[in-house]
Parts: structure tokens; sequence; C-alpha cells
């Protein structure tokens, strides 16, 4: 299961390279945004001073370099979880801490709660340990079908979700905690997308919230994942682990077991970009973004069939579809290929794979005419085969 | 069991860094060796071509930079062990080929074939599946220990090795790989130190045997694990996996869920590097740390006390020290921190910790003068424990 979805998104990330195609499929940022020039830059100045450029070539210690956490944490105060450098882990891109907090955390069997849809790569580093994914929310967010045994935590996207693009209501936060709270599990907050709101007021973290409710970031039962990769560049894969420090100690002795350290280079530049500007590089990924949902929001409104809805993303880089019940997406797929247009079927997103109807749409990557044309082209392919269903419904 | 080694080699690596102590702790190389200028020119190169820059710090593929791999085969082939790209996966450093070699092949309870000793961060990146480590070895060679049950691999760094700076003899490499192919477990070669040739012949590597004797990499039970982490950079984290397809398939997926892919920066950085000077990088590195095994080995002659042996390494950064029966190097080491010289503890090598009196000395960071005096200051420890314990024998 896990391989077949795996190598759908891949084999999806090599046809959106087709030339042709208009790919709204990879969750992939604009390079267009990258920041090469101040890239090369930072680089230039750490490598060629005498005491930082050694080194960024050395190995370093397994949690990270000590200024680049002490900018994390002093950054994620500011936005109201108050921590040190020492509740800081560096991984490689936020996915990694999703690979070493399933390790940690998951006995084969156990529960873990997340929405469904969820993110594909998160249910495929939980997966080698033998989780048995149950849905969160629902509705009723009450913690039903966690069973008699431990829940291994619940696993959320809060803020401009993969896949959908949803927002997490403060009510959901608030209630989400009070269940992890009576049913005593840890929460897991993937926030990639979190700075990239194009619209509305941002509503406290799961980790804020629950730092506010119990005092300390050591005491917290939230473990907050955060990356680069949305916001500078992916290539770095510089990412982050923010939680209590008796966790932080023991995903460090998982880091130096599994790769020794991030690079330090990467981690230098990182925090030489950032201390000089990230604000602005923020604001123009914002600004790009935003314009390319309005693109799409506006070329689906004209090129949709009836019978198809979705939502309008307050920020990120996803807008999720939802089609007609008996919809296969993933069976539609190869028509819209050869259409020259790409997504990922919404099925890829669900543990058991058993929603059919909807599909993600990533409007980060294309230009805004390509946007344009892209849904003009899935429009037409979604039209035929509407009216093919009503065919065969008639000859049925 | 893993996490005390783990903390002890941490606080190790932390003691190194105090001011007048002299470290022949940590594996490190000498970062007077680094490549930074030529580093920074290559960084700049790819960040400022319009096609290169973007790509650099884009999300890419999870096996790898295409040119890297394909340089990584030309070089195995070259050396005589002939595979393609497909037989190539980057990863961050050979350690983190052996956190996935061990999630892919050990199953709780499978014996492990290692030498005792062994390189420690090995270990650790396996202890987490539950492995029951074997003796491999000790004269013998022929799979004693394995049991009735499955043996997941041997794991061998048959080239100065970690922690011994030993070689492994010809008839020993054909031996394990007999004794493998009767026994059908895969080996796996960990080579980061083989480049560093200070004197003697190469011999050909057990993936070189192994693919001579079953005629084709695809079919060969044998993993080599490489790095640039000694020869280049370690803080670039590039290293890689040369196995049969249908392993590299398999790790490929499991990179992808750990953290998506290797940064492509890095690997073209890397590869700029290699392409334009790996032989005078390796010469340099060769004739420092030759001159510094040389410094060593001349510096214990003159300052160790009777009754302490080593080996003569004919590569790599390390060597062994034996002292007489009943010294326990952990207990020594506080001592010797106190008298400005460090090393790590023998027993940190075997997976049983049960032989203590033995050390780990490593020549690749200090400068010739260090060498000479630390040795000077560990003759000075030893001599006066040594004296102690005769003390203690005349009391008792």
């Amino acid at each position: 299961m896990q391989g077949i979805q795996a190598s759908e998104i891949r084999e999806l990330l090599k046809v959106a390279d087709a030339p042709g195609v208009i790919s709204f499929g990879g969750g992939i940022p604009d390079p267009t945004l990258f920041p090469t020039e101040s890239m090369a830059d930072a680089m230039t100045a750490i490598l060629s001073d005498p005491v930082r450029g050694p080194q960024a070539l050395q190995y370093s210690v397994s949690e990270g370099d000590p200024a680049l956490r002490a900018w994390i944490a002093a950054r994620s105060t500011a936005e109201g979880a108050p921590c040190t450098a020492d509740n800081v882990l560096i991984t490689a891109g936020a996915q990694q801490g999703l690979d070493f907090l399933g390790r940690l955390l998951i006995d084969r069997g156990d529960a873990i709660l997340t929405e469904w849809p969820t993110y594909l790569g998160a249910l495929q580093a939980f997966a080698p340990n033998g989780p048995r994914p149950v849905e969160l929310g629902g509705g009723n967010w009450m913690g039903e079908g966690i069973g008699d045994g431990p829940a291994a935590f619940a696993y959320v996207v809060p803020d401009f979700a993969n896949p959908t693009g949803a927002t997490m209501p403060e009510t959901a936060r608030d209630h989400l905690l009070a269940v992890a709270q009576t049913h005593d599990f840890p929460v897991i907050e993937d926030n990639p997308y979190g700075a990239l709101r194009f619209e509305g007021i941002a509503s406290a973290s799961l980790l804020a919230r629950d730092i506010a409710r119990c005092g300390h970031v050591d005491s917290s039962r939230v473990m907050q994942l955060g990356s680069f990769s949305k916001i500078l560049s992916p290539g770095l894969r510089v990412g982050w682990v923010i939680a209590a420090r008796s966790v932080i100690d023991r995903l460090v002795l998982m880091k130096q077991a599994s790769d020794l350290n991030a690079p330090r280079l990467n981690q230098l530049a990182a925090l030489a970009l950032v201390e000089n500007g990230l604000t602005a590089q923020i604001d123009r990924a914002r600004d790009s973004y935003g314009r390319k949902r309005d693109a799409m929001l506006s070329a689906l409104l004209r090129h949709m069939p009836p019978g198809v809805s979705w939502n309008r993303p307050e920020g990120g880089m996803f807008l999720w579809l939802t089609l007609p019940d008996g919809t296969d997406t993933t069976a539609l797929l190869p028509h819209a290929i050869e259409a020259g247009v790409a997504y990922v079927p919404g099925a890829a997103f669900f543990p058991n794979r058993d929603v059919t109807n909807c599909l993600r749409l990533s409007y980060s990557l294309p230009a805004i005419p390509e946007i344009e044309e892209g849904i003009a082209r899935l429009g037409r392919v979604l039209g035929q085969h509407h009216a093919q269903n009503d065919h065969h419904q008639a000859d049925g």
C-alpha cells in the first residue's frame, strides 16, 4: 500500500516534467521566488570566513547550529509559543521530524489520529512503524475510534493543510487539545505553510495554546514541526522540531544515529538569509501565491462543470476539489494527463484510499497563464467524464 | 545501553573543544584540508546559473542527482566494481545508509555479524531494530554464532576500520563472502576511508569480489557504503549506497519517507569539486594524515610504558592501543582529560562492552606538535596508572 502511494506520487512528479503537461501535482514552491543571489552571497561570506568556513564543512553537533536554534526559538516565542534553543532540533526538512516522531512514539498497532485526508508524506513516514490510522474530527472531535488501546499521537496540519488547504478552526484546536489531555496522548503539529497567509487572521498555534494551558513548553504535549522549505528553499533541507526538552533529548540521539547532523553550511546559510530579510522573502511568496490562488479560483468558477465544488484556502499552496459521488479521480488521471494537466488523486491522502471523488490542486508552481489554461483543460476532462457518466447511466 | 554509548561519545566531542585538551577522540577530518575556496566558487557558479541555481534550491528526486550518481558509478566501475547510476542512492552521509539498511534488513532478534570491536555509529544505527550482535571473525570466519535463526547481514569496514585502523586481509574477504554465500546473508561493506591509503597495495573491495563471483551488481549480496565526508567535507553530508537495483529501489522509498531527498546544492557542489580535482584533494589528505600517523607511531614508541601495544594502520584516521589485562580505559579517561588528553575507550566499540583494556586514538585532527605532546601526556597517565596498579598488587 505504502509503496503504491509513494510510486504514484513519484510517477506524477516525473509527469510534471513532461513537456506540455501543466502540473497542479506536486506541492512544489515557485523557483522564481528562490533567493539564489543572496544564497550565493551568504555561502561565499560563510566559506571565506576563517572561522565559519571550516566549521561549515566540518561535522557539527546533532542538535543543530546553536545560533539557528536560538533564532527559531526567538521566532516561536514572538509568535506566542515561548521556548529556548534547548527546545529545538534541526532536521532534514520537517519530513525527518515526522520520521523521527513516528519511530519514537508508535508501537505496532497503536492508533494514530489524523485528519482524513491528510498529508501523504506523513502517512508514509509513519507506516513502517505499523500504526492504525483513525480518523480525527469528522465534526465531533471527541476521540472516537481510539478504542481501548493507547493512541500514539494525533497528527494535524492546522494551517492551510496539505492536501485540502483548510485551516483548523479555533474551537477545533481547543477541542483537540482537550481530547488529548483527557486521553493523554501527544499532538504533532505540522506547520510548513503557516507563514503563507493571504487573508484573514492567524489563529494561535496548538503549541502556543498548549503552552498557555500548561505553563511551559517543557510540560507541553505538542510537538511542532517547521521548515524553511516553503518560505526560503526546499533544497536546503533545513527544518526543525520544537518540543519539550525531554523529547528533544531523545530526538537528538535519534538524529545522531540516523545521519549524525544536518549540514552546517546549509544551516548557516539559512540563518544568514532569514536574519537579512525573511519578512521581505515571505511577503514576496505570499503575494505571488495569493495571486495564483485567485487565478485558480477565478478559473475554476469559469471552467468547472456542474457538481464540482472546492474551497477557498486562506493561505498555503493547495486547494481541494470535490467531484460528484461515483467519480474516480485515480481512473481519470491518465485522461487528464493526456489532455495536458496533472493533479494528485484525493484517494492518495486517505489511509484506506476509499474516497475516490476528490483531487488536490497545487497552484504554487505554474505561472498564472498556465493556471488558467490548466484549469480550462481540467474542466474539459471533467465535463467529458461527466457527460460519459450521464451517458452510461442513460444506457444502464 | 545505546544511550549511554551515544552520550559518552557526545560528551567526549564536547571535551575535545575544551581549551588545553588535545583530543584523539572524535574521528574528525582536519579542517585545514577543507576546500573552502573552491567550495565557495562552486556554490557561486551553481547558484548564478539560471538553470542549475533554482534546481539546486528546489526539491529533487529521492534517488539523488543523476550526474552525481553517474560519477559515483563510473568511479566504482573504474575501481573494479562495475555498476550504473541506477545502482546508486545518495544519502545523508554513509551514516544514513546504515540507518536505512538496518531498517530494511533487521527483524527483531536477528543475528547481525560484526567485527568486535566495530564502528559505534553502526551499532547505534542498527540498535533500534533489535538485532543480536554476533562476533564475526576471531580467526575462524566460519559463521559460528549465527545460530539457527537467520542472520540479517554481516557488517564490516574492510579498509582502515573504525576503530582499529586495521585492513581486512584478502583471504578474510574471500572467506566472508563464501560464508555469506553458504548461509545466504547480505554483506554491508562500509568504506568511508578506503581512499586514504598511505602505503601498501589496495585489496579489491568486497563488492568488486562479489560482482566478479556472481557476474553482475544486480545479483550481488554486497551493499557498499561510501561518503565524501573523509575526502572532501563531512559538513556537506553527502554519502551513498551502491547495491543491486532491487535494493536501491526499496531504499529510495525509504529515503522519500525519511527526508524526501538529499540537498541538491550539496550534491552539485560535491560533484563540481570531485570533477575538478578529487585526486589532488585526496593526495593532500593522504600526505597530511600519513605524516600524522608517522608522528603518532614515533611518539608512541618514545612515550608508552611497557605492556602497551598498538598497530600500524596503512591508511585512514585511527590507531588501536591495547593495554595490559585488567586496565579499564573508561575509568582512566577522566584522569587522561585532567592531564589534557582525550581518547575513546575501546569498550564503546564492543556490543557487550566487555573488553576494557583498549582505546582508540585518532590522529587526523591534531597538528603534529599536538600529537607529540598528547601522546607524551597519555604515556604519563598510563605510566602512573601502571605504577599504581603495581602498587595495589603489592598491597594486596
